[in-house]
């Protein structure tokens, strides 16, 4: 069985944004944790949705059409096919759930696609 | 496309302890927040593993072999098949991830089996 997961201790093993950390599993499912600073790429992710939930700081997403503005206890599920584009003016700290294979820059591979390292603990 | 979701809001609308409740969607999973007062029943699932991240209060999951507890910012993804037995001695606030067709419990059917409101915003 995995540890449980402490999210200010992981948060503190990020070395700098955008650069996500599996933290857990669940079924087919990764729990990641993601520093936010500046903005990132417009992207989308065709065959999932994907949920994003601040634990500190305050995160836009923006679409298209709109933004929405994360704070702290906060989530939001970016639907399947749906242009974004996260972005944070000061640090914000964020977890994810979305499936194993997903890819962080999703239709847009690049220099933001990030090769996800593992933080997730057996005990 | 689905409002954000701010869980203080959603945590003040649940009725009682042990009456969960849906604030969003993904892919074919149910986001569920609840509160948890005193011990819940031993239970399993043995299809699904099922998330807990407690947002405020102390939350323990029993299992037959340890105790785990959860302080606001801990997550714990407990597998399938695995019996356990939440309880809280104060509310507990959790937020659960679970496939859509998850009985809160599990193979226990009984008076503690809850029909989860819905309480997800369309924009």
């Amino acid at each position: 069985m995995r540890d449980k997961v402490t999210l200010a201790e992981k948060f503190a093993q990020l070395p700098e944004a955008y650069q996500p950390a599996i933290v857990g599993y669940m079924n087919d499912y990764k729990l990641v944790v993601v520093a936010i600073q500046g903005e990132f790429v417009w992207h989308k992710h065709d065959e999932t949705d994907e949920l994003f939930l601040v634990v500190k700081g305050r995160l836009t997403i923006q679409f298209r059409d709109r933004d929405v503005v994360l704070e702290p206890g906060e989530l939001f599920v970016v639907p399947r096919g749906v242009e974004h584009c996260p972005k944070a003016d000061e640090d914000a700290l964020v977890v994810m759930v979305e499936p194993k294979g997903t890819v962080n820059t999703g239709d847009r591979p690049g220099e933001r696609t990030a090769e996800l390292r593992e933080l997730a603990d057996e005990v």
